[in-house]
């Protein structure tokens, strides 16, 4: 640790995770050394038509391109390391990761062609890692992907603890605790600010053990008088090893498909966090010669994802496995907020196929949460007791719930900092204070394209998506401005044609008009001509049919 | 009732409400009578882009006009009566209601221009209807709005009971209980069929009464400091009334905002279903006035519907009340599927506006159900007692749930039918059987619009909120087809086209060329230069940006 400089000081920030799940990303900064932690994706919200994912801004980083020691990675889900894709090829920084963290961020470089290019450094919770004047260490903790680890950060104006994604699970699946003794003795030491995790401040309790689920899966499995499909998140290998194990013990065999899952399944297993017995895998294509009560498959789809391993099964349209009457389903998950309707459609149709359908997450006991419900997040910000609280990774309303838990726990209301994304804490003599914003926001990626997709774009998609659009196409004589050809309308996504000819030939009328009478008095300037179009037939569309479609005049001279 | 023939039989349909929650509408046939129960509406399902609302196909209705010897109406919600105003206009026939359920009925109709026309029979639970061989009474029931009842059908082929929305609620606010007795005297005589309410058919358990949510608003706004602002539904006059009493109780004055607050509570109040003492109303206008402890503010927009009073007071742009720091407001319902992420984000603002915000439904204690759970359904069936029993009011996996409960009291497995909409059962000689589909679906309302959106317009308006749109335009020269002018690209939804322009040079280029090639091979058929244009270019580019916008090649001739 350098020697501390007094008009030095911390600052703090998100350029993602807070006010929003997803796209976690977060900043400490000490004089000339910055630290990034994570670097997530999140999916896009309702009205960002046609968005595949979303990023953060990172033009703060990249103008401070210098200064960036590396970015720490506490766990390997995508709203943590989905974003390193598009991140590093803007700022080529050493990453920082647990075995499996890095296994999972190593794949994704790979397909984006940036592995060779990325420093990845493996660390493990007893790593101490010096990033300029700031000093990293680490604690483990307990998460729905292993290896997760919460990031300590030693400067010389105090530490700062980011608790990364947790829970307490006081029987873990693999037997390693959240450190509890490492955290206590962090705390001791002091701290000056902590970042924690807010996604389930909502919640009143304790979460349950991840090995609750254990037990269940197993009772089902052994009632099951045909195949068993388990859909649950890949990356959650404690799941996935809970599922194994249950085969094993009901005397099942496995198969395992959809893209997402056969990949972190054979990443976890390589890196030793799955422990598969010889013979248990099979290939999908063996399931229908196998006896019915003598195979479980493993797939995604706890989200009702279209495209999935499951939905497609649903459908019947899974090119190797069908769903059959009698068959047992397990969704072991509860849906993201949005994907309710997904889950519901897909729970439908395997109950039109007569499968035995166990749904709807915790009240079957086949899900828990991977994140600590209120009680733990007053055990960590009792264990850490930190002078400043800033609570991270959730919504407005569950900061805000977070806060509330704060001030229970005894950390001073005036110390407790609900931020905005880009919002900056600064923390120099002991003091912290709101200072300012830093360039951030949402960054769209839709196909190839990282960011040429702006407000305006998603207006006329929400637009176009509402009551479609209108072309009017004219042909006016440059000589005397009559009309050489059309108006033609051509019309998408506003009336089935076919059904309406008589208001699109009324409209047609009104095109004539408007043009007629404005060539009479002698108005022929592009612009002029198209808005009176526009507005005529606006006007006249929105009177019959209480629609605005979009209208697009083109008007040529020839 | 008349005499029975031997080659009458009993159908029974639903034009709506089964594989999905809403537009609930049911038809019982016997011989040339038919009875229709309900007639609601839908909201669109998030892949019907800019519809308004959906109503049932009544097709079979009026193909048998003749026939329909009246529509009887369970209860007055929306997706029990929304569909009125439409079909009314196609089918002209006396409805049968209610007090409260006609009251709100014809507020609609007179919006709709229909009350005159429209013959209106006002019922109660003890009235008796002929409607020819079919004679129609009815049995009080328990729902989140008052004066709602179940139908009970006869007919000389055995009874059919519908038992509307309903719970078992034995404290219910107005001390109108459910009608065990009736319903035991029903059963008793003996049930061919049972059509029962599935919407809690996942629920375990009984849903809690509604005078539970009493207690607690009364807690609330005694420890309120400052104004009290209660988001619920309209409908639910018990809620509204509760709200009435524990502001009653705790010395505050009334106000009511929003469109929908605002008519049924004046609806509810001329009609003796609201209890509310003179002077206890103020306006709007008044509440700045009066001291913050002294004022409870009944809103509408506990859906976090865009466009509602409690939306634009969380936006601050409420012409007339704005919540300020210290204000407590209550969302007394829980998001409909589809619509947390509306409610989230309303609450999220209430938080930043640095109001105390109580949400989250049962969890609070500020909400419960309207439908009964998984025991009172089982009651239901205990008392009724039917030889068949058709699960209706719920998406598939609700039906089905309720079919498992319905075996579970002992139904015969047989004797249950799941039926899709459409679907018929008949019933002859005490025996049922599926028998076919008589015409159904959903029609689709835009604007003034019935019916003439479909799935070409619907699928065109995916495709634009994905993607956008390019309209290229051409002008050929007549003579020699060379190419007078263009191509212009105009974009709408694809790209900012400032940030673009060199992709759309390209595509301008790519257009060009591949007219001159088609040029020089002599196709100049314009279906062939079209889709050669829109294929060069979407070819470009998908492999450019992958993205497929939609592309509209006018190709003019002059």
């Amino acid at each position: 640790m350098s020697k501390k400089n007094n008009t030095d000081k911390i600052t703090i920030f998100a350029l993602g995770g807070v006010g929003e799940i997803g796209k976690n990303m977060y900043v400490v900064q000490y004089a000339n050394d910055i630290v990034v932690v994570d670097a997530g994706l999140k999916f896009p919200e309702e009205d960002m038509l046609g968005i595949d994912i979303v990023i953060p801004d990172i033009s703060y980083l990249t103008e401070n391109r210098d200064k960036v020691r590396g970015i720490l990675v506490t766990h390997g889900h995508e709203d943590h390391i989905g974003g390193l894709p598009y991140v590093l090829k803007h700022l080529n920084v050493p990453i920082y990761g647990t075995k499996l963290t890095l296994g999972l961020i190593e794949s994704k470089l790979k397909e984006a062609n940036l592995l060779g290019e990325t420093k990845r450094i493996l660390i493990d919770a007893d790593s101490v890692v010096p990033m300029g004047s700031i000093q990293a260490s680490f604690f483990r903790t307990n998460h729905s992907i292993p290896d997760s680890v919460g990031v300590c950060l030693e400067t010389p104006e105090g530490t700062v603890v980011h608790t990364g994604d947790f829970k307490f699970d006081h029987t873990p699946v693999n037997g390693q605790y959240a450190d509890l003794h490492r955290m206590a003795e962090i705390g001791k030491k002091g701290v000056i600010a902590l970042l924690s995790d807010s996604t389930n401040a909502e919640r009143p309790g304790f979460t349950p053990s991840e090995s609750n689920v254990g037990k269940n899966l197993e009772d089902i499995f052994r009632k099951a008088q045909q195949r068993v499909v388990v859909a649950t998140f890949a990356s959650n290998i404690h799941r996935v090893q809970q599922v194994i194990d249950a085969a094993i013990a009901t005397n099942r065999k496995l198969t395992v498909i959809g893209r997402s899952m056969v990949n972190v399944v054979t990443i976890a297993s390589e890196l030793g966090y799955l422990h598969i017995p010889d013979g248990m895998l099979i290939e999908p294509e063996e399931v229908n010669k196998m006896a019915a009560d003598r195979v479980v498959i493993l797939s995604t789809g706890s989200q009702g994802e279209p495209m999935s391993a499951l939905t497609r099964m649903a459908r019947n349209t899974h090119r190797k496995i069908d769903i059959l009457p009698g068959d047992t389903v397990i969704i072991a998950a509860t849906p993201i907020p949005g994907n309710e309707k997904f889950v519901g459609r897909t729970v439908d149709e395997l109950f039109r196929l007569g499968a035995h359908v166990i749904y709807g997450g915790s009240i079957t006991g086949v899900h828990v949460s991977g994140h600590g419900s209120q009680e733990e997040l007053k055990l960590m910000m009792n264990l850490i007791k930190p002078k400043y609280f800033i609570p991270i990774h959730g919504e407005y309303r569950m900061l805000r719930q977070h806060a509330l838990l704060g001030e229970q726990v005894g950390i001073e209301k005036e110390n407790i900092f609900i931020v905005d994304i880009g919002e900056t804490i600064e923390i120099q003599g002991g003091a912290a204070r709101k200072a300012g914003k830093v360039p951030s926001g949402n960054v769209l990626i839709d196909g190839l394209g990282v960011g040429d997709v702006g407000n305006i774009v998603l207006r006329d998609r929400k637009l176009l998506s509402q009551d479609g659009i209108l072309v009017v196409v004219v042909t006016l004589s440059k000589q005397d401005g009559t009309i050489l050809s059309g108006p033609d309308i051509i019309s998408r996504g506003f009336v089935y044609v076919r059904e309406s000819e008589g208001l699109l030939d009324e409209a047609n009328r009104i095109v004539t008009n408007t043009l007629h009478k404005l060539m009479n008095e002698n108005v022929n300037e592009w612009a002029s001509l198209k808005t009176n179009v526009k507005d005529a037939l606006g006007r006249f569309l929105y009177e019959q049919t209480r629609r605005r479609p979009m209208i697009l005049p083109i008007i040529m001279e020839v």
